[in-house]
């Protein structure tokens, strides 16, 4: 939804009830075989369909983006912005979820499995503190679409999942994750969905 | 190096000693700040630096597949493979790898979280034959490099990580996903890499 905003594209919202597993019904499944959300139907491309967060930010971004605002003309920073987009799918994404299921779901509390999950949160969050120590964003020098893939599951860890661990300190031990994730935040693009989300 | 081996392309191997954590050494995190592997160095490009497997892939298929030999040359299925690759980041690499760390190498042994993580690869199976039972590869009926990013996790779940589980039974409940592993298990270029990892 950021993605789409920060690209002034029109779309339509169609919500799942998780609690009801819609998100297991055929109905869905026919767009979607992996049963997990989100799920892009391109109704001025002929109703294409394509899933998993990287792949239609990547599709989006290539096929909408052709002013390049949020996305990149050459090819080695193309490549780039893909590098992070995958390092959330396989490396934020997972593991922060991962926490979230063992903090917040689980019926069986697992300390062990809690922290290992936290000390990945903030090996995640030290990974991009190295990087944004020395640049401003992750890629090319601009704001795109790279950064913005992050803000949500950080906004949850440092809301949530690694608020009260073991003096976690966003703002003395990753200055720079703190500076780049505030920044986002003040973007209207940003502003707008997360009031959308009302939870938030 | 199966991509590389399909593309017929030139590489060198460099091998990092896990335990002694050399992928966290800065000799290492200066290419890849997460240090975990691969890291693609092309020194046909200036020494060009990408990490992640699925930007790696999309990188050489992209820059030395110009046949298209296993990518594509359409964007709405540049898309769709990507999607794939997304799915074999986000789902099968961490949910596997998962299932490998509470199996193999967490200290304490915890049966729900292992039973967990067999079970989400046996949901990942079933996401791979809802496919494959009506199709013979997962994008533009051609094998691509989509495919083959599945087969090493799909070889280590077959060998060990679910192989005991509750009656796991490869050929009759996931007789698509059974013939497609196959079918590029016998291709010559993932042949001569499983022989390289000789553990294989």
């Amino acid at each position: 939804m950021i993605v789409l905003e920060e690209l002034g594209l029109d779309y339509e919202t169609v919500y799942l009830n998780l609690s009801t597993n819609e998100i297991k019904d055929e109905k869905y499944t026919k767009y979607n075989p992996n049963g997990r959300i989100p799920t892009l139907v391109d109704h001025k491309n002929n109703d294409f369909v394509v899933w998993e967060l990287g792949a239609i930010i990547s599709y989006v971004t290539e096929k909408y983006g052709p002013t390049r605002t949020i996305s990149f003309e050459k090819f080695e920073d193309k490549m780039h912005m893909l590098q992070w987009l995958f390092f959330q799918a396989s490396g934020q994404g997972p593991y922060y979820g991962q926490a979230s299921w063992f903090m917040l779901f689980a019926s069986e509390k697992i300390p062990s499995a809690i922290v290992r999950y936290q000390k990945e949160i903030i090996r995640i969050l030290g990974v991009l503190e190295s990087v944004l120590s020395k640049q401003r964003w992750l890629v090319g020098e601009k704001f795109s679409a790279a950064d913005v893939s992050f803000i949500t599951w950080n906004h949850a860890a440092f809301r949530a999942l690694v608020k009260d661990f073991e003096g976690f300190n966003l703002e003395k031990d990753f200055p720079s994750v703190n500076r780049w994730h505030n920044e986002m935040l003040s973007r209207p693009a940003v502003g707008k969905v997360f009031v959308k989300w009302q939870a938030w």
